[in-house]
């Protein structure tokens, strides 16, 4: 952790460009290079496809039935196409939310059994091409991180699947934060409290390290400052750019942490009730610093960090604050018994995520 | 700079590796690879270089003459020696201070006109071999960096050469803060200061942005607390961890910013008297502090971090931490007079460094 005792490793080699209007450098990075676009469906009715055709002179292909918590059955159909039809393309440019992003991961990369064996890293890579991610959203971090969740509905029961390779850092993530000034309300708050849960998570985290809580202290702090400042005045420059750095050094922190037990918690709350990942993440995030506090010292300086008080009162600040957002965070309020809950965080702290959480091992045994 | 203006870039593609008594990962990490090993004189002495060679089961050469401030000429025959004899060498390990990483950054890549083409930006990299750098000081930063500084004391004024091409970023930075446990007092000195002057230089600069503010206010923090406590107790492993801490941090922030003002006037302190590195760098901060406050609101902000208090007073709190470490901040104590220190001060505002102080521009006009 933080504290230096085991010692740390830090490493995230993708390069972020951040510029108000960046989109527009894309021909100039791009160059002659064949692309795979992947978007989103809406993109072409709000004139994104249109005006991407126009900046880039060699499309191969695009992909844009991408859909929100993208399912494996997708994923694989998508990738067959990609690596027998337009493989010829040299990089992938990745235009849109997390799902968006994730799905161009996926599609980055191949084995001797195409995409299954990418979700096994015990399998090859035996090509990948080149990402740039495209954020559309302030949230997921997914520019700057080398994993892809993907939802598998069709099994019993359904489950999330992550892949993370070595190969699936993006190269470039390209920011540009007047993609998101006409964000609705919702994804806006989804996308700021999603980077303020992996924020939150990367602190207290097994894997928490000096870089990584530099970045989640920053990141925390300018979201909690700009979202309630953006849902003010949703076009303002500052404050959407804001919102976007936020989202992406979350992401370089969680990069190397991963994340932790509310998002563990998540995962049941959006396979089990269908909320949104940035609600379902954020939703736990005061239950989860109540466990957190007083566990470790150090973790408890970080912590107290983001609101500028003792880590034993930023629950309740951290609950106010989601409760100015419209965010419940009695779990209750999601159509879950008591006991339903109950049974959720406990089966979350043995889980690959759950298990990151600074007091999962002290709690499993408790 | 930090305030999103003009947007900014961070691409930082080195993996740190920071633990206590990490050297002795190293076979693991290098395993078979056949190696070059760059080294200090004095590592045959103190029995490092007896243990290297226990520890790494192919070393094909070992380079062990690098002098402090290497010059061009020596480089140039070392650089020789390797391309032409050494080069099966798959990896070079570069175990010492900020000296020995530069120069094995210098072997680490040819042209088609030797090391002479290397300096020249224009002139492809022919071939690279990949770097692992082992800081045994903890100030230089140089194992997060892709520059090597190479003086040329044979030229009329003598002048210092930059290398910074693509391809001399390490590979990975094998941090272990045990390597400094037996530094001697002016060298632990230097090297924290050294590491304070990078924070602090990628602050006050034009190439500043959120991600190095951050690892550059963590970093400052941590020397001016440790510095003090390890020169109390110098074996101590939190002191001795935490001022390596400082020194890699610095050296993240300022890989992207580059250095500034007070980096320019000590080129001059240590061409013309010889001055350390470490001291030269930091005895011009109060100087530069000053004339950095007021300039730009955001950047006093940052800057008032550093010792939680108004980036007017800071200037104050710092020359007193300098003098508290027996650093003269008067650069006339280093036998210049008035007129001499404004000669140096208003030609550093013009050089490639002091060009990126923020106040370089208004200043050179007035």
């Amino acid at each position: 952790m933080g504290d230096l005792t085991g010692g740390f490793t830090w490493h995230n080699p993708v390069a972020v460009d951040f510029a108000w209007a960046n989109l527009q450098r894309l021909p100039q990075i791009v160059g002659r290079r064949p692309v795979l676009l992947v978007l989103f469906p809406e993109a072409r009715e709000i004139g994104l496809r249109a005006e991407l055709e126009k900046l880039l002179q060699r499309i191969v292909g695009i992909v844009d039935r991408v859909q929100p918590n993208p399912a494996l059955r997708d994923i694989e159909a998508m990738h067959r196409t990609f690596w027998s039809e337009q493989h010829s393309a040299e990089i992938i440019v990745a235009i849109g939310g997390g799902s968006v992003i994730d799905t161009a991961k996926c599609l980055s990369v191949t084995t001797a059994s195409g995409f299954a064996g990418a979700l096994d890293a015990a399998q090859p890579i035996t090509e990948f091409r080149s990402l740039m991610a495209v954020p559309t959203t302030a949230g997921t971090g997914s520019e700057v991180t080398p994993w892809a969740t993907v939802w598998d509905p069709d099994a019993t029961p359904p489950r999330k699947l992550s892949l993370h390779r070595r190969e699936t850092w993006p190269h470039t993530a390209l920011i540009d934060p007047a993609l998101t000034r006409s964000l609705p309300r919702g994804a806006t708050i989804a996308g700021a409290l999603d980077a303020l849960s992996h924020s939150l998570e990367a602190i207290w985290n097994r894997n928490a390290n000096p870089v990584s809580d530099r970045l989640a202290v920053g990141a925390a702090r300018k979201a909690i400052e700009f979202l309630p400042k953006v849902l003010g005045a949703p076009s303002d420059r500052e404050g959407r750019s804001a919102l976007s750095l936020a989202a992406t050094m979350a992401g370089l922190a969680f990069s190397n942490t991963k994340t932790a037990l509310a998002h563990e918690i998540s995962y049941a709350l959006t396979l089990q009730r269908g909320i949104t990942h940035g609600i379902a993440c954020s939703a736990p995030l005061p239950l989860v610093w109540r466990l957190a506090q007083g566990k470790n010292s150090e973790r408890d300086a970080v912590l107290a960090e983001i609101f500028g008080c003792p880590a034993s009162e930023g629950a309740a600040r951290l609950e106010n604050f989601l409760h100015s957002v419209e965010v419940a965070t009695d779990l209750r309020r999601y159509d879950f018994s008591a006991q339903e809950i109950d049974t959720i965080l406990h089966s979350s702290l043995s889980g690959a995520r759950g298990r990151n959480f600074i007091g999962a091992q002290e709690m499993r045994v408790a």
